[in-house]
């Protein structure tokens, strides 16, 4: 139902006098005790533009904390994990792609956008788009992106926070009657966790063209199941005939809020944390390969011992990472044949080497391979064998399965984060850092310009049931999201000229 | 069928005029080129008593190597593992105590035996005993045992070994019509290896006194079975009716020929091992404690990685055995929560330390709960925290899962089997050894003087299908079994007064 300017003259009188820029027609809707979302579909004239604002007047277009924290938590209603505290809402998520509860979540989301006003689109990865109009409905959206799909024992905030988010800033933008220069959306991509179907953040992935759409639909869901990807998104109904692509569903920039899941915030007491890229990563499986031999019977310098072996070289890669401001971390280890009284005779484990820059994981691999054959021939790297019975040389390979270069967000993007920031909470409580986890802005900004806004969680926790995020956090983080697409909407109208030399779609 | 001694009046001229001792009756059978067992239950007259051997007529009672062998690999019919060879014998073994190939194995064994002559006991726990009558029947016999069951992926020489050359054993004895003083007998354990029924030596510590049978018969299959041992044993029908019990089955002595599963003698060039003992052990599970969290958000101080800090207690386990000449072994370890991306909170894994000496495995056993508390906490331990990152503190918990103190074979056991070695192969070809490994010989040496004899296998390995003992050292390994059991035998007779003090039955 839309409202008559009428009704709000008061309101309307305040405006004006508090916002000179403001011409005839725009209106500032109360905040609180408005619970109505406006279908904008029935009111085709906008009360306020965005490019009419000034920092004050983007100041007022306020995030209803309440409002929000109920969407969060009424969305977490479907595939609720464990809990950790007294409250309903102190407990984790276990909500895989595509299964039932993500259904249901997925239904909410649709539902809730159209009713306000958002056309919805839905992708052939399952990816969800809803865009609500601007004044130039010619041109892409600005969207805010990030997904509603957990780890089986993850939080309440990872994912969920910036779509719900994305959410607010329609409810907030529809409460305002306020008009966008340009179309803004949310989008909620497919299996960002990789949790049950094994590839992170691959609908995003698709969409970039960096991951082959057949590659995508035929990941079988881990063990135990054997549905696909393309099998599940038809069951739940999410298998759009949108191709997925940029090119189908152009972007003219992504937005992604997030908590941290690290403790730099918390710290450092800043609350928010304007994301100036993503770090360098590469993963690699490492084999040792030894003889299984009988504990007992096997003195030490008889013994060729895979597991000896792969912890000498996992503490070296540690030292390796802190000699060379590098991280690197061993998630996951097997080992043959697996009993008390026999050395292992093979081992395998995952090594996962981070930095901001490419040229330090470059290093770190280089030395690795190295080392890691010095360490397996018997060799000793920097007192790895200190105290030591020598035993018999190792093998070992190394595979690198996986490299995500450092990503550069766009400067744009990054401006209109730190002026929001800044504008909202002052200098002194932001600060520019790496994104140390992959999230689906990093294949977004292959596309479009691209940034991310990241809050504090407690502890640094996250991929974990105890995962936390304030409320008053969770607030702030939607508030400068929100502000940060009203200001890159009002310099893409501003800079529409100058922007034709960008390789984006503007 | 017996043979009229006229039949050999060659062979009796020359036993005469070789072995002095020799008086009435007494003949050498010839040793190739007669393949038919006689069955002594036919003959009640023997040709030559043990008594009256001297050192050159015991080494003429002599194993047949082909036959042996033979015996060896009809056996391993049941339950051919994995091949590693072009042969037909260079092949694994996989068959796990009582399951179908284990049954057709002993039924082998019961079957052969009793053509040779011996009255067969099945007891409750399907400990199988063949007993050949001596001279004086109302004395316990002088016991040969080993087992038939073997790993999931295990070798055609541990435990088979020692069963197939008390087979042997009584097939010379059998050739050469010799009377023993006392009864010999050969035991088949039931479930040494405890690979299916997860406790190793199981039916000797049941027999010992040590294991309740209710214990043992309610052990379960391991995953994914759910059998017990005392249902198993009745499918198989070997549950026996004689209690499983050195009261109802008494043992003069018990000899193990087994493969030394390690590498000691083949390193040493030596053909046999005199065992005097099996060195004593304790098995511990060690749970470390840390936190997920996320590999690419969390700096390396911020962490509490549990596989690092495992990593660091590995191999610190390992410099304090190289510093207390004692062995440390880790065989298993889980982490959780297993995910490349996701530092693990959690390591369990097991520690399984042995040295000969109860004081060295206790001392052993006080460093390890100092010092991985220690590196735990983050405190440096001898270097462990070397080029690291200092991080969060973790905690750790060590429980001592299994003890088994030194266990010292009896002087007379070794004795014989020193003297066989050494009358077989010159003094220079035997090396005293501790077993490594736990074996039914150190129940049976709770109830009656043991020792047992190794020989060497390839390379050390075993618990391996490429586990291999050369033909001529299966061979003489048997004569040195069967040598011992005579000169045990002779001894019993000899020093059938000044034995009254001892603890066992004579």
């Amino acid at each position: 139902m839309a409202l008559p300017v009428s009704r709000f003259p008061a309101l309307l009188r305040i405006a004006s006098r508090r916002y000179p820029a403001l011409r005839a027609g725009p209106i500032l809707r109360a905040r609180t005790g408005w619970e109505q979302s406006r279908s904008f579909s029935n009111s085709p004239t906008w009360q306020i533009r965005t490019k009419e604002m000034n920092d004050e007047l983007m100041k007022d277009l306020k995030v209803n904390q309440a409002r929000f924290m109920e969407d969060i938590h009424h969305t977490c209603q479907w595939g609720t994990g464990e809990s950790w505290g007294d409250k309903s809402t102190e407990t984790g998520m276990s909500r895989l792609a595509l299964s039932d509860a993500d259904k249901s979540a997925r239904d909410w989301f649709v539902e809730t956008t159209k009713a306000l006003g958002c056309k919805v689109t839905v992708d052939a990865m399952g990816n969800t788009f809803a865009v609500r109009p601007g004044l130039r409905n010619d041109k892409p959206p600005t969207f805010v992106g990030s997904h509603l799909d957990t780890q089986p024992t993850g939080g309440r905030y990872d994912g969920i926070l910036g779509v719900t988010a994305g959410v607010e800033m329609l409810r907030v933008l529809a409460d305002n009657w306020t008009e966008t220069e340009y179309p803004v959306g949310v989008v909620n991509w497919t299996n960002e966790e990789g949790a049950r179907f094994p590839m992170s953040m691959v609908s995003s992935g698709v969409w970039a063209g960096s991951i082959p759409l057949e590659t995508a639909h035929n990941l079988r869901e881990v063990h135990p199941g054997t549905a696909t990807m393309k099998s599940e998104l038809e069951r739940i109904g999410y298998l759009g005939s949108t191709p997925a692509s940029y090119e189908a569903m152009p972007m003219a920039a992504h937005f992604e809020l997030h908590i941290e899941q690290g403790p730099l915030l918390e710290m450092a007491n800043k609350k928010i944390g304007v994301v100036t890229g993503v770090q360098a990563y590469k993963w690699f499986t490492v084999k040792v390969k030894g003889r299984d031999t009988h504990t007992g019977t096997t003195d030490l310098k008889s013994r060729a011992d895979a597991l000896l072996t792969a912890s000498k070289m996992i503490l070296h890669s540690h030292r390796l990472a802190t000699a060379n401001s590098a991280l690197a971390s061993t998630g996951i280890l097997n080992l043959k044949p697996g009993s008390t009284n026999t050395v292992p005779g093979e081992v395998t484990f995952s090594l996962d080497i981070r930095a901001p820059k490419d040229a330090t994981v470059a290093k770190m691999k280089e030395l690795v391979l190295r080392d890691f054959h010095k360490i397996a021939a018997g060799e000793d790297v920097e007192g790895s064998n200190h105290g030591c019975t020598s035993g018999l040389p190792l093998t070992v390979s190394i595979t690198e399965d996986f490299d995500s270069p450092a990503t550069t967000f766009h400067s744009d993007c990054i401006t209109s984060v730190r002026q929001s920031a800044h504008s909202i909470l002052g200098p002194n409580m932001a600060m520019e850092m790496t994104s140390g986890a992959g999230h689906d802005s990093v294949y977004a900004s292959k596309r479009c310009p691209t940034s991310m806004i990241f809050v504090p969680c407690r502890d640094g926790v996250s991929h974990n049931p105890r995962e936390f995020c304030k409320e008053d956090d969770c607030a702030i983080g939607a508030q400068i999201l929100l502000q940060s697409v009203v200001r890159f909407d009002r310099m893409r109208d501003e800079r529409r000229i100058s922007w034709k030399q960008e390789p984006y779609t503007l």
